[in-house]
């Protein structure tokens, strides 16, 4: 029995690795969630089990341990199945919990690197994260959490991307001007990168949250940075 | 005309995007860098012209002014150019000269992510860059200008991702001390990453070179965090 943990990458089938793609196509068990692109599920069998365990920002999902136990139901009776993550698993895939279980039960693993979405929405945004002069590093953190992170350092790193962190856009800008960002500061929000339904919203720190009022943006990236600005 | 900049993912065919691998069969012209991975120029038609400009620590290559040169003079002869770079051309892919050259021409263009080896590598060696307690950022970097980077920052993130470092690994262990990190810091660095060639050494700041020494490490990812010692 194997379990592969396959990145989805951004977007539909296009942006999916080439073998990602043909593990798809052969597994017996799909376990994935919300954020996966149903073209992407559609390269599967007809027979193949597809169970959505989608965890999304305020809606109901399946517990964590609930997840575990599938994994661990369907890995012990199926050779080929498939924990589809959107984006890269290893990127905020927070798969750690779920590869203790397998691997208690001697599961072999498999991961499958995906595009992330932390850096495929900013390039598909003609947005360039790391560039001679204005960027010598890139950081990528979720913002979900705002509260256990470390803003002193994030305040001060080039080019910041912020996953997952829609809902808390007013709280970032706050603590980055409140650590040292210049409120002139460029920020960029990508909704729905990779896909046609893609939107940017460009601003600064002291204006972003005011133009983009009463828009639901997640799913987002944010990005903070000069490299903003110097679009191509 | 369209100029496409690919990124070539890590390794062979297998972590090329679908998209990647569909327009590479339909180019006419691939302009490609020394990293990229020979079975993926293989998917390209007989047809197809090849032209290696491959930048390599080191080796002769060919100079950027003859690279911009030689996507102008493609572009405007051909309707299907690829510039070709290994991972994802928008992470240190140092294409902004290249886009200039072409948007001074009018050249449409076109970016296809690819899965960067800054995320993939470690992955493929089972090093997970984020993690609940562990690690909440990742910072991605080049190390080949040691000297303009910002050693007090980068001592301080929970998970520092070095690219293009083989060659400064003593500078890189010394500067980290320097600004803070203990001296048994972990660290791994992967050569030839998502390849049957990869090859792993792990260690702390202050025994990695000696483990290391006479061992050329180029291409290689180095990752500096206590993730590298929580390995799945």
């Amino acid at each position: 029995m194997t379990v592969f943990f396959v990145g989805a990458g951004i977007g539909g089938v296009d942006y999916l690795t080439v073998k990602g793609a043909r593990i798809i196509s052969q597994a017996e068990v799909i376990i994935y969630d919300a954020l996966v692109d149903t073209q992407i599920l559609d390269l599967a069998s007809a027979h193949c089990i597809k169970i959505c365990v989608g965890k999304r920002g305020g809606k109901i999902s399946t517990s964590q341990e609930s997840i575990n136990d599938l994994l661990v139901t369907y890995a012990q009776k199926y050779h080929q199945v498939i924990r589809l993550k959107s984006g890269d698993c290893g990127i905020f895939g927070r798969i750690n919990e779920e590869l203790k279980v397998l691997q208690a039960i001697n599961t072999e693993i498999e991961f499958i690197p995906g595009v992330s979405s932390a850096l495929a929405a900013p390039l598909l945004a003609n947005i360039m994260l790391t560039e001679k002069n204005d960027s010598q590093c890139v950081t990528i953190v979720t913002g979900h959490d705002c509260d256990s992170l470390n803003w002193s350092i994030l305040s001060q790193v080039d080019t910041l991307v912020i996953l997952m962190a829609g809902k808390n856009l007013s709280i970032i800008v706050e603590k980055l001007q409140l650590y040292g960002r210049s409120p002139n500061f460029p920020i960029a929000i990508i909704k729905n990168g990779g896909s046609s339904q893609q939107q940017i919203w460009k601003g600064r720190l002291d204006n972003i949250v005011e133009k983009t009022l009463n828009i639901s943006l997640s799913p987002c990236i944010i990005v903070i940075g000069k490299v903003v600005e110097n679009e191509q």
